[in-house]
């Protein structure tokens, strides 16, 4: 009983992003879907994006949470526009919050609108919100075994971030077993090591990120 | 309409979850539902633990995964019983699935059953599987916001473990504000600080655990 169920449900997102995503194309606009566990630095690594961003492109952030608003007052304060989403309870963004979400912005004076998803290592990948691209972010404290443990989120994104290197002395996770196990779930993922606490790295992303962009507006106006 | 749909699915569950349990103190045994993120240790917490108690109480484990069996082989080299659990991309387990695991224990031979949960904040603590008692960890890696971000499973579990304080030094976080928020959400919960890594504090959680198994048998006995 319970399988036809979800599987309905995921259907019924799947147009409703569909939707979402023609209305991002007509306003020639990059949507990117952040996604992570809690606290593996979504937010930390939007601020340093955002920072690099700004003045080159015009950015919007929706931010969701279960409940609260920690993380969207951290994003204003960086000076672009940003919508709260609160899921109250639900583990995930869909299509239909987007829609409700997208309409609080003037989409056609954005060049990108970043989603942050709940922070959640499962299901945010089962759900479409529209995006042109899902990214996500491992922690290197989260350990090396997680590729293998939680594939689809590395098989559903185009680029992976992985956050805390700073933090690598003192744990016991090494980089290039993740990078291999990332390697065996999807060959043309982007990877990225990086420390949002130091700045590390994030130049790199960011110059990858805004190629991204302006690839794909490219691409919508043709 | 999606909404009643969930709440069928609860109500369902949480039927199957008592069920579970008649069944559980029919043999006089203790349960525990141990949460976290991915990541925030609970397999080393079960290391620790059973090492510590395996002499004095007869342990079983369920572990639940959305694949493989990595950390089952793990639990498995410290002797006691073990049974997988592989969600197949469910994000939580839920009664019915304990219920065909626990058939594979002598459940009379058993004090304590653990079950280990899917890695993930928020799905698992909404999900009874016929525990006596949830306990969660949260890592000082995944920051001093998450009880205010995600407060369910805060408010669910009846013992909070603290894990990874060996990063102290080199994290922005505070163990006083978590404490502080999660005292906001629930007050009778047990806050145990520990590094799985060094060792440090696990003795104090494992005798409060044991104190609770005996204490759990002997009413379950009257």
């Amino acid at each position: 009983m319970k399988i036809p169920v979800v599987r309905n449900i995921l259907e019924v997102n799947d147009r409703i992003a569909k939707q979402n995503r023609e209305i991002f194309d007509r306003s020639n606009l990059f949507v990117i879907n952040l996604m992570s566990s809690p606290g593996a630095g979504k937010t930390s690594l939007l601020e340093q994006t955002i920072e690099r961003l700004k003045d080159k492109l015009d950015i919007g952030v929706i931010e969701g949470d279960i409940q609260c608003s920690f993380d969207a007052e951290r994003i204003a304060k960086k000076g672009v526009a940003v919508t709260q989403i609160n899921t109250d309870g639900a583990c995930h963004l869909d299509g239909n919050m987007i829609r409700e979400a997208m309409n609080q912005f003037d989409l056609s004076a954005l060049d990108l609108l970043i989603v942050e998803n709940v922070g959640n290592l499962v299901c945010p990948a089962e759900f479409k919100v529209g995006e042109n691209m899902k990214a996500m972010i491992l922690s290197v404290t989260e350990g090396d075994d997680k590729p293998l443990k939680y594939p689809l989120m590395f098989q559903e994104s185009s680029a992976l971030v992985i956050n805390k290197i700073d933090l690598l002395p003192y744990v016991d996770c090494k980089v290039e077993n993740i990078r291999e196990a990332v390697s065996q779930l999807n060959r043309d993922i982007a990877v990225f090591e990086v420390s949002c606490k130091t700045g590390e790295g994030i130049d790199q992303w960011v110059a990858w990120l805004e190629k991204q962009v302006w690839d794909g507006k490219i691409n919508a106006g043709q």
